[in-house]
C-alpha cells in the first residue's frame, strides 16, 4: 500500500512516500513559507524519482494540526484535490503525533511544542510502548505556566521538540530538571514520521473520505477572535 | 556554518544541508540506484529552495563507506569536485555511524547491518551517552555468525537497522532476545543523521583536505580479489 503524507503545518515543507516495504522517498524544505509554490514540485519530483506516478498512491496522508493556519489550508487542500480527483481515501495525522514520531525510542515523556504565539503554546504529550505511539495528554493550546504546572514532578525524561522550542527551551529545560531538547536535525516536522502512523491507520481501516477531513486549528484565528 | 552532506552508499540517494540553526532541507530517494543521474538534481532543487548557492555552503560532508562500490565512489566524486572547486574542506562519516544517528535515543547498543553480499554484513556497534554516539565496535565485515557470538548473552536492548535486515533479521531477532527491528521510516541511510555528525566534527576543526579523503570499502571488491 502506497501512501503519500504531506506536512506543510510550520515553515517546513515536507513530502514522504511510504509503503510497508520501505520510505521511497521523503523531501523536507525548512527556508520560508513558499508552501503554495514549492510543494507540487517536490511531490511530482518525489514520485518521479521513485518511479511512481500519482496513480500508483494508494492512500493520502496529511498532517492536519494544530499549525499555522494558511499552511494547514494548502496542504489540506492539495490533498483533498488529488483524493477527490483518484478517489481515494485520506488518513488525518496531529502535527504533535507526527513530531513525537521523529524519536520513537524515546525513553520517557515525549512532549512537542510548537509556537502559538501571544505566550502560548499548541503542545501535547506521548510516551511509546513496544515502539507504538500512546497518548497521555490531548492536543492543546496552552500558556506556557500552564504546561509546566503539568510536566513538574516528572521523574522521567522529557524530550521536547518542536519550532516552539528557540522560544520556549530556556524557560522548559530550567523547569524541568530531566527535559531533553531534541537535537535540531530531529527537531522539526518530517512527512515520514507523520507517514508511520498514516500507513498504520490506512492497514487497519481506518481512513476517511476526503469530504469528512478538515484542519485541525485548536483555537480560532486573531482576525476571527477580533471579528467577535 | 553551512554543511551539504551526500550518502550514496547504498541503494538510497541522500543529500542533506544542515547548520548550526537547524536543517534547511533533505532529499530521500530510495529506489533504484541512480545516483549518477538523480544526485545534482537534489542537490540543486535542495539548494534553491533552501535558499542558498552552493558557494554559501562552508563544508562537505560525505558517507565514505562501507557500502556499495560504485555509490561511494559517485557519492566521493560530487564532494570531490565541489571541496576542490570551491576550496572547501570535506568531513567524512562512516556509513554507520550515519545510520545509528537516526535514532539518538535509542537506550541500549545500536548495530547497523548493511549486505555485505556472500552471507557477509557490514557491522559496527554503537550506544548513546548523553546523546552523543559512543563507539563499541569498529566498522568490520563479519560472517553473520561471528556477529551473533559478539552479540549473544547481551542483557540491553540491541537495536538493528539498515539494508541487511531483510536478509538478517530473522537470524539476529531469534539470537539476540532484547533484539528490536527498527521501523523501515527510519531504517535507511538518511544524509541529515550523518550531517550531524558532519557539523559537529566541522564546529571541532576535525575536517581534511580532499585530497586526504577516500572511500572506506573494508575489503577488496569481488573482481579485486579474483584478479589475484
Amino acid at each position: 500500500m502506497n501512501t503519500l503524507t504531506i506536512d506543510t503545518s510550520s515553515i517546513v515543507a515536507s513530502v514522504a512516500i511510504l509503503n510497508e516495504e520501505k520510505l521511497i522517498g521523503e523531501m523536507i524544505i525548512n527556508h520560508q513559507k513558499k508552501h503554495s509554490e514549492k510543494l507540487m514540485i517536490s511531490v511530482d519530483h518525489l514520485l518521479t524519482d521513485g518511479g511512481l506516478s500519482i496513480k500508483d498512491i494508494d492512500v493520502f496522508g496529511i498532517v492536519s494540526g494544530p499549525g499555522s493556519f494558511t499552511g494547514l489550508r494548502i496542504g489540506m487542500a492539495t490533498i483533498k484535490g488529488f483524493a477527490q480527483a483518484l478517489n481515494k481515501p485520506v488518513v488525518g495525522v496531529s502535527t504533535l503525533e507526527g513530531l513525537a514520531m521523529n524519536i520513537p525510542f524515546a525513553n520517557g515523556l515525549v512532549c512537542p511544542i510548537l509556537d502559538a504565539q501571544r505566550n502560548q503554546t499548541y503542545t501535547g504529550a506521548f510516551h511509546f510502548e513496544g515502539g507504538h505511539l500512546v497518548r497521555d495528554m490531548e492536543d492543546s493550546v496552552l500558556e506556557i505556566d500552564v504546561l509546566l504546572e503539568f510536566l513538574k514532578n516528572r521523574k522521567e525524561p522529557i524530550y521536547f521538540l518542536g519550532d516552539g522550542l528557540p522560544r520556549f527551551s530556556e524557560t522548559l529545560l530550567k523547569a524541568c530538571p530531566t527535559g531533553v531538547s531534541v537535537p535540531n536535525y530531529l527537531n522539526m516536522n518530517r512527512a515520514s514520521s507523520a507517514a508511520a502512523l498514516v500507513l498504520e491507520r490506512a492497514l487497519k481501516g481506518k481512513v476517511s473520505h476526503y469530504r469528512e477531513i478538515e484542519p485541525v486549528y485548536i483555537r480560532p484565528s486573531y482576525a476571527e477572535e477580533h471579528k467577535k
